[in-house]
């Protein structure tokens, strides 16, 4: 892995994961943008512009170091199981969150614990599954800047959260290192909470910041 | 219900519960702590002074308007079958997290979801269940001040999270609307990450803020 690791986000067209790539590009970061369609992520990564690329979803998770899984948490098995191969002895960033519509402001989480666990089981154990990127609203990192929330940040390997950590201070205050993967049941719940929020408190994007730490928060 | 209602705290001795106990009579409010021995619920409610008395559990439960579960989750049933009776038409606020020793700090959410709903579904639909106060953090309470953090309410019956609301203002920086009851396995769970949180970056009580919202948030 190079100093700057090479990213792919998968569902690299949508919201979140577009956000994520304007982040990561502005920082230096090679990005590649994965989408069911090879022509679609190309041309999205054009648009882009910088060091982003464009390929079908294998083709993405098979030249990065990196994996980041951005898609609807409707494509999220079939996506784990396409990539399965690409991806082992990688680092999976998995940023889905099980939204059940159409209550998606309910929490509803699945029986498997959280969407991190399912990858986890889906990839085998050669791949280090990292999750994180629940709560952050995409608008903001649309808008140019970063967003003004702390991105939780759960995995079973301390050094690859270190590394998702990383990645997170490039797109919102602060990543927070939140423990073991099947901590991430809090972060995919406290999803729906806040489409809660946004809708009773008439804001676009709420998110979190974990309070009580030292400023700034030791990495 | 006068204008402050006389709360009832079970399990107002520990440490929360007692934190609580403080602030609200603090802010003028009539407390009843309830402990399983009524002699040492008296004897506590002397030491904090004011319009404080002590009571057993469901002593204290029938003369409050308002009822607080504040005890730890392996006396959470128990207590909840001893005063079901007593709370009947009333509101039962529940601050109990599933921890599951030995690993509090892994996300060991129940079968039903969340302690909330175990409550609810014991308590039955004559008691207006809400929860909140999974995260506040007891050791800023006892220091005689509100909190630094949001305290996230939720509930099915809206008037009866406003009333909530009311109570976490006094005890926190803000009472936050996160919705239904099922929505509390998302702070249930989030006690879990934050006190691995404590101990990863040596702080006594990380809490959380919702980020995005108008100041001050409208009630």
């Amino acid at each position: 892995m190079s100093e700057k690791p090479t990213i792919a986000i998968l569902g690299g067209t949508g919201d979140l994961g577009s956000g994520l790539a304007k982040r990561w590009l502005a920082a230096g970061y090679s990005v590649v943008v994965g989408s069911r369609s090879a022509e679609k992520a190309q041309a999205f990564a054009k648009e882009l512009g910088g060091a982003a690329r464009g390929d079908d979803n294998v083709g993405a998770a098979k030249s990065a170091d990196i994996v980041v899984l951005a898609v609807p948490f409707g494509s999220h098995e079939a996506t784990l199981c396409e990539v399965k191969d690409a991806v082992q002895g990688k680092i999976v960033v998995d940023a889905a969150v099980p939204l059940v519509p159409p209550k998606v402001s309910v929490v509803q989480l699945p029986p498997e614990g959280s969407a991190a666990q399912i990858a986890q089981t889906l990839l085998g154990e050669g791949v280090k599954v990292v999750s994180a990127f629940h709560n952050v609203g995409a608008t903001k990192l649309h808008a140019g800047g970063r967003a003004d929330c702390d991105v939780l940040v759960f995995g079973n390997d301390k050094e690859s959260r270190d590394i998702v950590i990383g990645l997170a201070n490039e797109v919102a205050t602060c990543g927070i290192d939140g423990g073991v993967l099947a901590n991430s049941a809090a972060a995919e719940a406290l999803t729906s909470v806040l489409i809660g929020i946004n809708r009773r408190y008439k804001v676009p994007g709420a998110g979190i910041r974990i309070t009580g730490l030292p400023t700034p928060v030791p990495q």
